[in-house]
């Protein structure tokens, strides 16, 4: 079984990847002081290259690959951000990626990873299928497979900017980190409760994606219908390794409607003046859906991503 | 008659401000290479610290007040997004701010003012009315007046972004500038010129607020009747100061519609997935307007604010 991953590997993750990536601000909101009754501080993942924090994991996954491996080319499954991060990291690196989405992809992010030179393959009703469509190709036609949540080093590259959080905000009480696969929050659980236990590390899901919830809950991997419009949330399975991760170091997991998610869009733009997919804005979503908990807390709401598309906007805005 | 400022000075600047700010990233998009046929890189100043570029010239300015002028508080007029500068600097610093606002003033940026701790003061109908009252209350109540373009200690602090930009990617050809009072495109102007005096700087404002453009096509301060809700351009008047280093080194002056800043917000928000305000979105307008002579260049985008309200943005949208 693979070791959990550690601190150490989080800062080596950093040396690795700190100059192809922005280290990003987390800023303070006194509008979002008031309304969740907290010290309310993002973490702006939005403003990372290609508008998210999967790009940290993937430059982290892609750069540790050996030449051999990079010869074979990148196959991937995404709903969009991760296979953005495999298209640029193999680009910059000197790879080729292929891409495997559910074939609704959100078409910004389809434009995003082909402007990239990846190819885009179109597969299934949603990211699981396009996953099994990716480990096929794998398979069957030699290329290097990377997962998007279950895969060892990605887990260190985007703990990177919780590593940044801890360091801007040295007493944080509470992170709130949106979950599809869990990488984000596996790297938070390393990176934070490794410089200080006593921070709480929370989860957030859609009620209608809610696979790595009940995988968490239950202590074993399951499936759940998929039924979110924020693709970033959109997984159907939990994953072995990162469910490892959260079950032994997450303190809780909180699932949020999709109209707390479109809400949160529109709080996040009225408040912070930030454009977030629904996915980055589900850490706002959960903390307003537990603000009594919070109460006079230091909390880091991450902003996962940007890529909402236009589209997406006017549905939550006339909502 | 002051000198005009130099390299060295936004260096300095830098070294007063660079613990305080947040070191903006420079994006490239491929989106927007395809939109304009060039190279687009966007300064995302909408990522500072209260979501705009004036935080650096507060800073700035009011870090160098003697302990006698901190006490005698500062008091400044401001559509919005430089007042938040100098409350947040007062706070910080020390001292209290009152800053007088245009009676219809964007309402995300009283708020946000208040919530510093500034008095706000409402008056007349425009930014220059409100500047004018500002003086009055600096001459009869003995604040310390600091305004938001005509003050030498503005252009090196906000000239920092442009060091940025020189740093990120010396080779730029044309850097492009919203332009109210004209600290950005002025601080623009030296640090870039003088590190490549080859790189073309523009600025822009809309065809209704023309009073910067007037001034500097004619050589002299003039007035010009300010309709814009791009709150972030409205002057009705030209500065001495600003309009002295633009006549000097800025090399062209683009004025566009307020239909085009609408639709730069959109292009904004469907090709970079960055929410802007009117005035942040005119560099993009002014590139779409003058594609034609920036084609196959670099070319560096001062997204230079966030700060639009929620009415703003659906007004964007309907149109």
């Amino acid at each position: 079984m693979t070791a959990l991953p550690t601190l150490l590997d989080v800062i080596e993750a950093r040396r690795r990847i700190e100059r192809h990536i922005v280290r990003t601000p987390l800023h303070h909101y006194t509008s979002l002081d008031r309304l969740i009754g907290a010290e309310i501080h993002v973490k702006h993942e939005n403003h990372q290259l290609l508008g998210s924090f999967k790009m940290r994991g993937a430059l982290n996954v892609v750069s540790q690959l050996t030449d051999a491996q990079m010869e074979r080319g990148i196959v991937s499954a995404s709903t969009g951000n991760f296979g953005q991060g495999i298209a640029y990291a193999a680009k910059l690196l000197g790879s080729v990626a292929a891409v495997v989405m559910p074939e609704d992809a959100n078409p910004d992010k389809v434009e995003s990873m082909r402007r990239l030179g990846a190819s885009v393959i179109f597969h299934g009703q949603d990211f699981d299928d396009a996953r099994e469509h990716a480990e096929r190709l794998s398979r069957e036609e030699g290329y290097m497979y990377v997962h998007s949540a279950n895969e060892p080093g990605l887990v260190p590259g985007v703990g990177t900017y919780s590593l940044e959080i801890m360091e801007d905000l040295p007493d944080v009480e509470v992170i709130i980190v949106p979950v599809g696969g869990g990488s984000g929050v596996c790297g938070a659980c390393v990176a934070a409760k490794s410089l200080n236990p006593n921070v709480q590390v929370y989860g957030v899901q859609s009620e209608s994606a809610p696979a790595a919830y009940l995988s968490w809950k239950e202590g074993r991997v399951v499936e759940s219908p998929m039924g979110t419009s924020a693709e970033g949330l959109a997984t159907r399975s939990g994953y072995e390794y990162t469910q490892r991760i959260m079950r032994e170091l997450m303190d809780d997991f909180i699932l949020v409607s999709e109209a707390e998610l479109d809400q949160a869009v529109l709080l996040h733009l009225e408040n912070t003046h930030n454009l977030t997919e629904h996915a980055g804005a589900a850490s706002l979503a959960a903390a307003v859906k537990i603000k009594d908990r919070l109460a006079g807390k230091k909390v880091a709401l991450v902003m996962s991503g940007a890529n909402i598309t236009l589209d997406q906007l006017r549905a939550a805005m006339s909502r």
